[in-house]
């Protein structure tokens, strides 16, 4: 019989949390997002309930209303390095911005994790929607945040380069024969020679590739050119969906997309993010939840909504009267995320306060008893909502809840590993390893 | 009584050698560069020595004819995360561009580093001198290596604005309060507004300074512009002499140019970088020495010359007659290198051979016994040459050998310490944290 397609895991590790006011709960530790300590304790507990991966969110710009994980937190490919030496099997992803860092760089911290890590890195592909990005970033007394279309199209030269800089060297270049004094074969080195519209990049890279060959690239926007970006480019995408139908919507159009490009299904997995909260009773789930949401003010609510809106002000519109027509604002930063909540305040006809509190307290799919988490899950992945899920605490020790409480019922009902399959992140998610763009073309030619 | 004067101590860590060969030697690790366990072992063997910390070089483009460890090597930002959390007291200082990178993201990844670590990162602040470099960066269809003294300049500006960076926070202005709701107080955030010749950054950055206020700034130019960042800027420089003489005269020009920039003269720290070799026996020294010299080629050598004058071809040129003239080649590369080896070979009439293998094969003065290494060492240090010294290991095991013989002399010759007097690499340098700008402008104008 045919082994039941697995579900992945990956775990969104954020410090005092993605939201406004996590810090307050009695139980958070409030200097979370500098605290290695815990970051060392939650990879364990990932490891230990069999994660595919960890994954480290970024951003590059901050204001005084920023929330209180953005404005102090380790910058990901520290913490990832970091990380790594502490850990074993699971995968390391972070994130970094095609719109503000140089390919060579990004291709050797990334070939660098990988190798140091045995084969567990993965690169969350991001083109930076906060336009105050730029100020950070100038040069020659100018700065640019590239207009949100524009953006994608660096980025695909930007990947195609750092793809290309990763194959620099064949797999068996490195000879080493202390005898002959070779140390490894120029016929399998290779320099890349990219003169491309937005860069110049030569090569080769000093750096090898890893075990797993590359490392995986995740990808996050959901617009339209972030999708087809996705479909065509990413090995796996992080999303935010709250609903069963619009995330099985979303998956079979990134699918689709995929195939249309000649790929197959499998080859891109669907990760929707989600923050169970589990209690032993439904009762108790709920009240966790209504514990946490009561400790966000309407200030924070609105600072909160401000920052997908290009750090917006949003006190000077009244609470109380519908969501304000903010016209264009927000196309150039989050796109399909200020899209939906521009959508949702029309087509529901919701106050700024209510539109305010529902991005700020998501309430979200997964809460209830570790049964109920369990089931919903298995609905999603089953009702190809999901390849697998990015979970994050919505509430202090939300990680190890679900690790002690729901991953022993997913792996009761087969649905998830008991042990790790591999040592690397693409043998764990059941990716190829993408063979050597050289090797490959030589393979072609030879006659065999 | 006052107690002596300690010596300073790193061990530069660079997998299979910056030389040419020893990959070659049979107790050679040859994929020692990309070898994580080896490392880990240095690094705990390097503090097992109570060494000041160890230090990652760095170069951002090869050619085929670059030597073994540049080929294929960790990048120094994710080695020295990974190696934080396998380390308890060592400070952690790796290499990085000012050409070739963005202040804010230089910024981010030390201080990230030097949070993770506790207070233990540094930064080897370099200007990249090879031309090649500019092939790796180019944007819009341009490549450009800045001219040597512009390369400075860039440097200058780089560093400021990185310093400003990482004052965006003061010390206590993380309040935390879980009852009020305030997480941090606005007068202690800061935003840099920097708007020079070369960086536009506003700030502030997203993380606060760690234990030891700001990472330590090393500096490795030396030629006239070099020595004056080095003095003005650095809080310790490495420096390749071979001689006492020329060692104990470039201490004094930068010490007194410290002086002259308003400094104390022990605020930056002097380094030569050593290659110690030890035998039982000053014979077995010396056999060990050629051991290593006799694996180098006269290719190697000629490849190894090449890389300080932008990759030169010296192949060229007949071997056993006068070093070539090669009129400003060098200049705009590795200056106060390729000026010494210019003035070296007129002065003495040296052939290209006999200056390629002095390049490749430098000799040193640190062969002997445990005994007179340690008695060299001393000489220089109380000789007004160097406060510490950078070891690299010129043979397998040498770190190991440097730990295990010389040390416990250094030790009991009370020049050197037994136990960490710190957890942070200011602390252990005897440098001050430096007060974050702001808090002190503040206690300028607030009368007490
Ligand atoms: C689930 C999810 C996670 C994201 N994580 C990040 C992130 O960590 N850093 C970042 O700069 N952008 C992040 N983004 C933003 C996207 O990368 C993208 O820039 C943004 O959504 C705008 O592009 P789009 O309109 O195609 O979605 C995320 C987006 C989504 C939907
Ligand atoms: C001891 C020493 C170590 C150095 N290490 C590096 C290094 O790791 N990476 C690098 O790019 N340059 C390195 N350099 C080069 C210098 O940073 C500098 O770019 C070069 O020496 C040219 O500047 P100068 O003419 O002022 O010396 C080193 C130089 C010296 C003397």
């Amino acid at each position: 019989m045919a082994k039941q397609k697995q579900l992945k895991l990956g775990a969104l590790l954020h410090g005092v949390g993605g939201g406004t006011s996590m810090w307050r709960h009695p139980d958070a530790q409030p200097d979370a997002s500098v605290n290695f300590g815990l970051y060392k304790n939650w990879i364990r507990k990932a490891e230990e309930g069999k994660f595919d991966l960890i994954f480290i969110a970024d951003g590059l710009y901050i204001t005084e209303k920023s929330i209180p994980h953005f404005l102090n937190r380790f910058e990901p490919i520290t913490l990832l390095s970091a990380l790594a030496s502490v850990s074993r099997h699971i995968g390391l992803v972070g994130t970094l911005s095609t719109s503000y860092s140089d390919p060579f760089t990004v291709a050797r911290q990334f070939a660098s994790l990988d190798q140091l890590s045995g084969g567990r890195a993965g690169w969350n592909v991001v083109t930076s929607p906060l336009e105050g990005s730029a100020l950070n970033y100038g040069r020659n007394g100018k700065t640019e945040h590239p207009e949100h279309d524009k953006r994608y199209r660096i980025a695909t030269e930007f990947l195609e380069v750092t793809r290309g800089l990763w194959d620099s060297w064949e797999d068996d270049a490195f000879v080493r024969n202390k005898e002959t004094g070779v140390f490894f074969d120029p016929a399998k080195l290779h320099t890349l020679n990219h003169e491309g519209e937005f860069f110049t990049v030569k090569g080769p890279l000093n750096i090898a590739r890893s075990k797993q060959g590359q490392p995986v690239i995740f990808q996050a926007g959901a617009s339209e050119v972030g999708k087809n970006y996705a479909s065509k480019e990413a090995d796996a995408v992080f999303t935010g969906h709250e609903r069963l139908e619009d995330a099985a919507a979303f998956y079979k159009d990134v699918k689709s997309r995929a195939v249309s490009y000649g790929r197959r299904p499998d080859e891109v997995l669907i990760f929707p993010g989600i923050s169970p909260i589990i209690g032993r009773t439904p009762e108790e789930a709920e009240l966790k939840y209504r514990e946490v949401a009561s400790l966000v003010t309407i200030e924070n609510a609105l600072d909160y909504l401000g920052r997908f809106f290009e750090h917006h002000d949003f006190s000077q519109y009244p609470l109380d009267e519908p969501f304000p027509d903010l016209g264009d604002l927000g196309k150039n930063s989050f796109r399909s995320g200020t899209d939906k909540i521009k959508k949702d305040a029309r087509e529901k006809g919701l106050t700024l306060r209510e539109v305010a509190l529902q991005a700020a307290t998501p309430r979200g799919d997964f809460i209830g008893t570790p049964e109920q988490v369990a089931d919903r899950i298995q609905q999603w992945f089953e009702g190809d909502a999901a390849d697998g899920f990015m979970i994050s605490a919505g509430v202090p020790r939300g990680l190890e809840d679900f690790v002690e409480y729901v991953v022993p019922i997913l792996q009761e009902r087969g649905l998830y590993r008991t042990e790790y399959e591999s040592d690397t992140l693409r043998g764990n998610l059941g990716l190829p390893v993408p063979e050597n763009r050289y090797t490959k073309q030589k393979a072609l030619v030879t006659p065999t």
